[in-house]
């Protein structure tokens, strides 16, 4: 990567950072959304925050279950001509209740049903990773522009105080010059039969799932794009849970300005932890980005000082400020601050990370 | 490394862990050290530790000052005839006062001094790391094989009450199956006129002064000798603390039984930690190896509980059990549980590590 490319990435990463506190035009109604994939976190997660949203609403839901979607639409009031199968998803074009349509698929679904989202005449948000390949975040991105829809990824950290704060703070110089990031990110995966252990499913294992949690810290954290990337994976193939996909693997990414972040995902034991460390101080997140019950604390050498009650993120929780951001975002006219380049940086580091890993070396970027 | 000589490490390593609670023989009156080099560490930490201990004294001190070695002489009762100048430290040989010597002069001197107290005739102490490089650790215990002579390594934390638990709950299966352990050890080095920064007397930067706890900690928390190695390192050349070694450096460990170790290592940022994460909980120390007030932690996601009194180490400090563990070696004939072996099998590490971060790629070990 060129250095112009790096400053005009690193001033972008700013802009979206600094921007994410700003309010947007509201639209002058709530914003309808089509839920795609009524699994744990479309239906369990995502569907009841619209109870906490001001410009977003349930307006559609899309199952390849008709009992289920019947009834989470029967819960939510929503008409029978709101509920769609995946044949009979690009009929959505005709719904002019459905502005939003939101992939909670599988990872590897994401690029298809984003795809037909966009030529449907929706905009998008995509779960994350934005897709198994930074390919398919390129042909989502492009359509999305040939439809002239927005595309937002869900990151969802990007509106939850505790991480904003922790942005904040870094960006202020609260621990000084930022010498070193480092994240872990993983959980005791039980089931071997969940579609995250399916690599035509979820395309990778910890690294996909949690990992991008670690990686995305490295980033907001540092507020700059890796330069190189050396990673290692340790994975027990006899385990039933890791004949497809990874359990184990760090990574080590170099930045600009000499920070280093060491990071790690596993699905092999509990962490949730982020720590961005100074010259004058330190910044540490633990657990970091659960859906509720952060904890975040600065200080010189320890966890001296905790911020118990960071300002308010842009939303009444972070899903709702997510949920409405797009919203917002499409009555202004801006980009989304987590836009689909956003995902592709992502997928292109994580490409990296696995090739590194594969081949034992480090890979520039 | 074969599958034997691994597995005969891992029991070795075991048994000295194991080992290291269990009193041994004492000597029959204090045994006499000789101090080599007056340094912060030698006169400012060592020699006072004297007077915590059971089986050990100040018998003599080695100093290129003569009038701090008389003034130190002075201060602890020592004759004239217990101080020895670099010139005349060979003479120790005649004074029977001295049984063991410890070394604690620059980095890049351990190995002559070591050797030459061995050809004296005495036991050795040698500060951490053991020596530059793998070849001169080598040179070392010949030495003192040759002269039927005790070598230990200045490992001060396999005495330290909080490490020691550490290190039991992590074999007792406190945590289950330790799945990684991160560790970061660092400081902000000031002073560009440090003989730690200037390679011909350090041998290298951060790794070989802090480096080597975390690189410790990986193998005492695991029990595990590494297979693979990779790092990264970050140093900007431009600062004049950093013109001749390495600032930041980061290394992954891989083991045999599939745990990995994160560690680091930096003068530029304030860090003294240690984690074992298993699939059933955690063991956290923080700060974890400083010379007092260090804490430890366990818990199944953070910091839950706090193990405010650890059982007592075999010394009344880290530091009297260090000194006095030599001294009960000599008297029962054991061998030290941090001996020679054991400061080359760390400095076989750094080599690789350092090897791995300038080619960029993973090292096998």
């Amino acid at each position: 990567m060129d250095l112009d490319r790096r400053d005009l990435l690193l001033a972008a990463a700013s802009t979206a950072l600094l921007s994410s506190g700003i309010a947007h035009a509201a639209p002058d109604r709530p914003l309808g959304y089509a839920i795609v994939g009524l699994g744990m976190y479309g239906l369990g997660v995502i569907i009841p925050q619209f109870a906490n949203c001001a410009h977003s609403r349930l307006a559609a839901v899309v199952s390849g279950d008709p009992a289920k979607a019947r009834r989470v639409a029967a819960e939510h009031g929503l008409p029978e001509s709101a509920i769609y199968s995946y044949e009979t998803f690009d009929r959505i074009r005709d719904n002019p209740d459905v502005d939003i349509v939101y992939v909670c698929l599988p990872n590897s679904m994401h690029a298809e049903y984003v795809i037909r989202a966009a030529r449907a005449g929706k905009h998008v948000m995509c779960e994350k990773p934005m897709a198994v390949s930074a390919a398919e975040c390129v042909r989502m991105i492009a359509a999305c522009k040939a439809a002239n829809r927005k595309l937002m990824i869900g990151y969802r950290c990007h509106f939850e105080p505790f991480n904003l704060e922790a942005m904040r703070l870094a960006r202020s110089g609260a621990a000084g010059r930022i010498r070193y990031v480092r994240s872990e990110h993983g959980f005791i995966q039980g089931d071997p039969s969940k579609w995250r252990l399916r690599r035509a499913l979820s395309g990778g294992g910890s690294l996909m799932d949690m990992g991008i949690y670690a990686l995305q810290a490295a980033r907001y954290m540092t507020g700059e794009e890796p330069v190189a990337v050396q990673a290692l994976e340790s994975t027990d193939r006899t385990d039933p849970r890791f004949h497809e996909v990874e359990d184990q693997i760090d990574w080590q990414l170099l930045f600009p300005s000499g920070a280093v972040a060491g990071c790690k995902s596993m699905y092999s034991a509990n962490q949730n932890h982020i720590i961005a460390v100074g010259d004058k101080g330190r910044i540490e997140l633990e657990p970091a980005t659960r859906y509720d019950g952060n904890h975040l604390w600065t200080g010189r050498d320890g966890r001296e000082h905790e911020t118990t009650s960071p300002p308010p993120g842009p939303g009444r929780t972070q899903f709702a400020g997510q949920l409405d951001h797009l919203a917002e975002c499409i009555a202004s006219g801006r980009e989304p601050i987590v836009s689909g380049e956003e995902g592709l940086r992502d997928l292109r580091i994580i490409e990296a990370i696995y090739r590194s890993a594969r081949e034992g070396r480090r890979i520039e970027l």
